[in-house]
């Protein structure tokens, strides 16, 4: 291993690297070490790498996990500028460390790094050896919260996952580190010794202390203005912040602020060291920038017609962005063309990780010539009383380069006017084509988009070739620092990477020779049945359909799908489908193969590009899921060995905000807000919430989900099953995560729902009432998230409709109170506005009107959904247009202190004894309430003409106050008899 | 710069070491990375190299000094077990690093390590490079407090200033440091950035808490038995604690409490990592031993007289161990020829760092057989009554193997025996030899002696081969796993450097055409010789007599003298020559040379070994030098635009002792009991000790003696008369700090006397008051110091009489008490006890008569050391003894409670009344006291005889009261007379 970094070593000080060392104060990666967070900012340039041992906590596993060490090895490389070709310069090096790249599945999976405690981010991809991650490539965009220019190339290799694919060993205790040790020997004992500490006997206040007094530290230097002490402080909280999380120590709460902090200081640090070098002259000097290519002179004429091909040759896309910018391609260039008199026949655009192909047959050779009429003066203004040319239509003349007898009469809108007509010549199609194309890689762009080293290009990854060809013409096409050609790059790997393109014509089967499936249909298909094929070798199938999301990315990951079948210990069925499935699809982009009752088979379809040793990429493959198995299994197992009861003890360590106490104290508060709000439940229902809330959150406690938190609630169903709950139990405290996110899936049970909702008002209110409501752009305790789980979740759930926000807020409150925290009625009232204002903005995202929206927000979330759906489908419909409006006049007219009893023996008149029995009759149809508004309106509309009869025959209003107080009670019996359907009012006139 | 980290990196992995990285948490030295201080530990084998930035918060300039920095670049090499040529294989890494060490001068100079913070100490040198310290080369005999075996070899390559030599650049920012980029450019403003952190921002009480936090942490580790990360927080507090101290927050006592606990800490941290690896079975096996050389089977017989030369060659000695091992080893070899009967000529022996040899001119070829007598039965008992042996003497012949008729009879001491004469056969001069040199060098010893990769000797440095031959022949001497040989090793520079011997004849010769001075006495006249030359081509000269150590040190430090002037810039001189020479000698080992005037020239000797490039030697040299004068005049222009008052006032941030407080409020104390104490002066001393009092201590809060803490009181003394003082103010200042050390020079004058007793007494009652009392061998405040420093100077002055130990701590303790801390009498009387106690063994030690020392223990230390004297001097005086005697018997009989007066008229018998008239001439001679021993003994050796009269004469204990009461209060006189002088009794019988 050690010659493994010393062969980086060389190859990078042979590229102009210097060679710096680790820095000496704990870092989570090699770009916290100043030489690259620092030096990426300003103008300067700089070439660096270097070796990095990179603390994670978080990974620490006491060295028994083959792949995860609490000290890992990183090689950073930082080139700054970017030197136009960083990816082939990394593939070389992977070379130099002995790797036969011709062989191996390399591949570069789109990664956007971010580093939100350095307020840092790029964009870029993990390279994979054969499905294992083993190099950070990034585009750094921006540090700091600086925007970087010039931009810089980060590359870092983890050296430790390489040594193991170079020396083919599972365990990372297992490679050889030297002539005579081995890793293990080298470093076993710290290995697990670290572990020990940062996972068991880190003391958690100590930590705490240390994080303030880091912190304060920074604070003091930044305004000593020292970046470099003030930025080693910083890495010291950040640091620290990862012994506190890996000890299990950190809310998330907690998080958002602590990481407010650092980003805070570590953007300051950032400005002020580009503030620094700058007064300091940039001792370093500038930065080069590439020129921009130049335009030829002198265009070539095509001849004839021909297709046109025009290639964007990249960096590998992002598989999202793959057919995004096709499309964006093929309607830019069909919408630019269509702003010139260019002929020509189909516009057809294909796209592969690595390059957008636009095709368009049958270009002419020319626009045509146009001819236009240029208007001058009205005719009665041109010529004098004696017919002569006025000044004015002498002037247009002259203006024209025309004789002023030259000029023409023309009728424009029924008035006479002088002018010309002019001719305008067709340009030659090179000359369109380049301008026409140019322009489309200047204004390309994609949603998420960067910068590289071309000082005015910018799309999702860095554009690096042209190739445009009208016939078998170059069409010299010109954006920023690039000029098309005819040259083309095929598979890096190929023995000659860059090839010459003879003709537009044919270029698919000419990409096609070397490998490359330009059709993103093609492709896919092609994965599909090799994957149906592979996986019915192994007596399985793959759900084609259920994994179409997988299967359009896999299609965006490669130019030329190369499937293949690989395998796993069946012993790892055993744990939870769940888990397996996730590790496959999000981190290895494999299919899973299922036998025909749905269960899981030990095999995987995973898919790489090109050709390679299949063997090798297999068994590469294979050891890389092992691995993260091997890390589930080891939770998984230890976590089994833990009674739920002792797991929800241990949330007692957890701490969730520091008024707010602890992750227990927070779940002993929503189970007692859960056992309020469920009174609505059957005794069934009741009993199971009642163990459900006793367990709350109790997977919190669990390794997996310390680990993996997405899989909070998945693991609480898995390991309250194993612990001998009822499956009720467990659902429920599965549904109390959901939904995790806008668009997932609210809780299936009635139990779990209320679990959810106390778990939310819980953390609105103790939030609220300690000053961390959301403000601005800024909602760290996602907040938002919570008040739009609520309102998800009651309108999945009817039968809660009782639980109204203000209900469930006091309920909380109520809790956060004993709890010796203050909650005033105005922070309820705020967090209740809070979630009106969330609801609102939900129902106008998702289109209704305004008006609708307006009128069903004060009803609770599910009769706001249905009434809503029944407003929509009334749009057109005059009849309840009638009634509203009927409705809108009752209300109008009637204070709003008005009661709803009257006298009826007072009403004589017979328009208002007329009402006084529709309204009778309505209401006994109607029976109790609440009333859907279709079942309102059914029986209502007999309302509207008694309703209208009234108002054009009665004085509401009548001397006699006994008679008035009749008729208002009357027309208010109308009013509160509608109101709880909808505010009617809201509605306007329609 | 790169390319030599990365030559070093090459060199030493192809010689078996593993590359390791830096530490990932802050380090003082490479030492400190676990990868040495753990991995030294215990029997595992262990090759490692590393580049580490160590981190000298101390050493901060801002950047500024072209040699500090806050952090500067090592690589350290470990090879354990030593592989028998470490030296060898250092020099070749240089020659790796383009260094020609045939150019230039490289010196192993004595240099023994310790680490304090870690309990870790070894024996070793630093590497000179033309008198630049470039490496570090400890034998490592000890780490964390326990003993290393085996014993790992430990290279510290201090990077930067070999680079700065290789590229001849004076300053550390002008280091190319890649291509295109300077160490300034690279590391800058890091540089400047740490400094102003370590220097000045630095928060002093957030490190202080951050020491704790860390010491507990690393407590709580130990606790859980976790080695590894334990010692991590070992490290993290001595950074901690490096950067108080840079910021000035440290006091000696507070330093010596935060030493104390880190190495209790790091011992802890050893034992347990040791026991660990145990635990581990030891997973790296254990080192391999030498094995032991084997002797021949058959000796070869000398022919004909010869001479000895035994040469035991050695890694560079100190130089004070040169002369005095040379005498060892001619004792121990004279003494061991004479355990034989192998006859011989003189031995004489002669020594150089690298040598000791032996010559013993005209060894014999053989012992001669010798004979002797067994003795047997005595005859009375060997022969019955008949005439015939008896069973006895049978049974004694056939013991002695021959018959009963040959025994012989011999008159032992009157009494006749039976016995036989044997002959023992004489061995030849080979086997003698070899027996007795092969038991010299096993039982060498020096006084402080190490191990190194020989299992069995132990010298003050490794024994590396013997060279012994009587005549032509080798002697086959055989010690541990060395076999003497032929062969010899000359300068490692010379191009054969292991050459053969033909003979021990001549061998002197031989080794000066080699360019070796084997002789002591020929190196040394030859050095003085050539720079009294040297010296006086500058128009100067060398004080050869007061340079006598340093010349003795330099001509051990050679084996080839080859002395060169070499100069520096005369604007140096403005600085205090003490300044300057301290530099020369004690970190250069230079001789200054001097006017006629005795002032300091702008030139220096130095002493170079071998032949080398003068011109390569002497720049480097001056560099070397202009690099330290640089430093010192950075702290000396600092200092002198802060007036003393200034200085002082910044004592207040400078804390002493938790509890003491300040140094501030200590030096306040000084004051105060200096003034107390002051009482006996003049009035114009009086005036010069009130101001000087108020100036006390004041250069504590320079940067010189931050920096150079061996400078307290030089400084004050430079300081305070720039600043306008009196001399006498200054002296005083000066004063006070002596003696530094046993030896040094007390106070010359009385106010400086008196300060520095203030200062002692006030440091011994706060420590005691405090519990901070030396126990067992831990002093560490240095309390025995500061009780030696006191009895000195009241011995220099003797006017100070009347200050006694309890006067002094009395005085001290109202101040300690005027700051609210208990100082209880118990305490004070311990305190006292102690000081009499250090009084008493240095006495002792001194070789002064214990009953002398009981004698003079309760006077005043001038008084004692004069009465000593005296003592001394009467030590077979029997007048004086008859006198002791006399009073001796007086003070028997007089109980301790009688008072001195009596009535004389009370006296009539002749002999009582003869006393009487005695005493009375007595006590009129001698006048008011105090008396010398002389004094009194001159007048009252007349008391000798009318005491012994008296008591023949008369019996003391009359029956009249009145009577008794009268004798004894004659009695009673006397004592009081002769007991101020000394205690009689404690004399004893002589």
């Amino acid at each position: 291993m050690q010659d493994a970094l010393l062969a980086l070593t060389r190859y990078w000080t042979d590229r102009g690297c210097m060679i710096v060392q680790p820095f000496n104060t704990e870092v989570g990666a090699g770009t916290l070490n100043p030489a690259t967070i620092l030096r990426v900012l300003g103008p300067e340039p700089w070439r660096v790498a270097y070796v990095e041992p990179s603390v994670r906590p978080d990974d620490a596993r006491y060295g028994e996990n083959p792949n995860r060490l609490q000290t890992h090895t990183q090689f950073q490389v930082i080139l700054k500028p970017d030197p136009g070709d960083p990816q082939e310069q990394y593939l070389a090096s992977l070379e130099a460390l002995g790797i036969d790249i011709h062989a191996h599945d390399i591949r570069f999976v789109e990664d956007n790094w971010a580093n939100p405690a350095t307020g840092s981010w790029g964009l870029g991809w993990e390279v994979w050896l054969d499905g294992l991650e083993i190099t950070q490539f990034t585009y750094f965009q921006q540090a700091g919260g600086l925007s970087l220019d010039p931009v810089s190339v980060e590359i870092t290799y983890g050296v430790e996952r390489i040594i193991m694919a170079l020396q083919n060993v599972s365990h990372f205790k297992d490679i050889q580190y030297a002539p005579g040790i081995t890793y293990g020997e080298a470093f076993g004992q710290a290995e697990y010794e670290m572990s020990r500490f940062y996972l068991d006997d880190a003391d958690v206040d100590t930590q705490r202390r240390l994080f303030e007094d880091y912190a304060a530290e920074a604070r003091r230097l930044l305004d000593a203005r020292l970046p470099v002490p003030a930025h080693v402080h910083v890495l010291k909280c950040s640091h620290t912040f990862n012994v506190l999380d890996a000890r299990g120590a950190v809310s998330t709460t907690e998080r958002a602020r602590a990481f407010a902090r650092m980003r805070g200081l570590a953007r300051e640090v950032s400005a002020l060291w580009a503030a620094r070098r700058e007064e300091l002259g940039h001792p370093l000097g500038t930065a080069p920038v590439p020129p921009a290519a130049t335009v030829p002179d002198t265009l070539p004429e095509a001849t004839g017609v021909a297709p046109l091909l025009f290639e964007i040759g990249t960096e590998e896309l992002p598989p999202g962005e793959v057919t995004r910018s096709a499309r964006a391609v093929r309607e830019a260039l069909a919408g630019k063309l269509a702003g010139t008199r260019l002929a020509h026949g189909e516009v057809t655009v294909h796209a592969t990780p690595r390059r957008l192909v636009a095709l368009v047959d049958d270009v002419a050779a020319r626009e045509p010539d146009a001819r236009r009429f240029v208007r001058g003066p009205k005719v009665a203004a041109a010529f004098g009383p004696d017919g002569e040319p006025t000044r004015a239509a002498q002037g247009f003349a002259r203006g024209q380069g025309v004789d002023v007898s030259a000029l023409e009469r023309v009728d424009l809108d029924g008035v006479e006017h002088v002018g010309v007509t002019r001719t305008d010549a067709g340009r030659g199609a090179v000359e369109v084509l380049a301008e026409v194309l140019g322009a489309l890689v200047t204004e390309l762009r994609a949603d998420k988009n960067m910068r590289w080293n071309d000082p005015k290009l910018s799309f999702t990854r860095p554009v690096r070739w042209l190739v445009a060809l009208l016939g078998e013409q170059v069409v010299p096409v010109v954006a920023s620092s690039l000029a098309a050609g005819r040259t083309t790059r095929v598979h890096r790997t190929a023995e000659v990477p860059a090839v010459e393109v003879p003709a537009a014509a044919g270029y698919l089967e000419f990409l096609a020779k070397h490998g490359i499936v330009a059709s993103v249909v093609e492709r896919r298909s092609r994965i599909v049945a090799d994957a149906l094929a592979l996986a019915e070798s192994a007596g399985g199938t793959v759900d084609v359909a259920g994994e179409a999301a997988l299967v359009d990315e896999i299609t965006n990951l490669v130019e030329e799908p190369n499937a293949m079948l690989g395998g796993f210990d069946p012993a790892y069925l055993e744990l939870p489908q769940e888990i397996l499935t996730t590790v496959m699809r999000k981190h290895q982009r494999y299919l899973p193969v299922r036998a025909a009752d749905g269960s899981l088979l030990p095999h995987f379809v995973a898919v790489a590009n090109g050709a390679c040793s299949a063997q090798a990429v297999r068994a590469g493959n294979e050891a890389v899921l092992r691995a993260r198995y091997e890390d589930a299994s080891f939770f998984w197992r230890a976590d089994l060995k833990v009674a739920p009861e002792t797991m929800k003890a241990g949330l007692e360590q957890l701490a969730f905000e520091e008024r707010l106490g602890s992750m227990a104290d927070r779940a002993a508060r929503i189970a007692a807000v859960a056992a309020d709000l469920g009174t609505v439940l059957s005794t069934e229902d009741s009993a199971v919430l009642a163990r459900a809330a006793a367990l709350a959150k109790f997977d919190l406690g669990s390794q997996m989900v310390v680990e993996l938190t997405s899989l909070a609630g998945v693991m609480a169903r898995e390991y309250a099953l194993r612990a001998g709950e009822t499956p009720e139990v467990a659902q429920a405290l599965f549904d109390m995560e959901r939904p995790r996110s806008a668009g997932d899936a609210a809780p299936a049970t009635l139990p779990g729902a209320v679990l959810a909702l106390a778990d939310r008002f819980d953390m609105l209110v103790g939030l609220f009432a300690v000053g961390a409501a959301p403000t601005g752009s800024s909602d760290p305790f996602g907040l938002r998230r919570a008040a739009a789980g609520v309102i998800t979740i009651l309108r999945a759930h009817p039968p809660l409709r009782e639980i109204t926000f203000g209900r469930g807020l006091s309920a909380a409150a109520e809790r956060v109170r004993a709890q010796g925290i203050e909650v005033s009625p105005e922070t309820l009232a705020e967090a209740e506005e809070f979630m009106t204002r969330r609801a609102e903005q939900q129902l106008l995202d998702a289109g209704h009107d305004h008006r609708h929206v307006a009128a069903v927000l004060a009803l609770p979330p599910a009769t706001a959904a249905e009434t809503l759906t029944a407003l929509s489908a009334r749009r057109d419909d005059e009849e309840f247009a009638a009634l509203a409006a009927a409705l809108q006049r009752v209300r109008r007219i009637v204070p709003a202190d008005t009661a709803s009893d009257y006298d009826p023996g007072r009403l004589t008149e017979p328009a208002e004894v007329a009402l006084h029995q529709s309204v009778g009759t309505v209401t006994g149809s109607l029976g109790a309430g609440p009333h859907s508004l279709p079942e309102f309106v059914a029986s209502a509309n007999a309302l509207t003409v008694p309703i209208n009869t009234f108002f054009d025959d009665i004085l509401v209003m009548a001397e006699d106050p006994a008679l008035r107080a009749a008729r208002l009670g009357l027309l208010a019996t109308i009013r509160d008899l509608a109101a709880p359907v909808l505010d009617w009012q809201a509605l306007g006139t329609q």
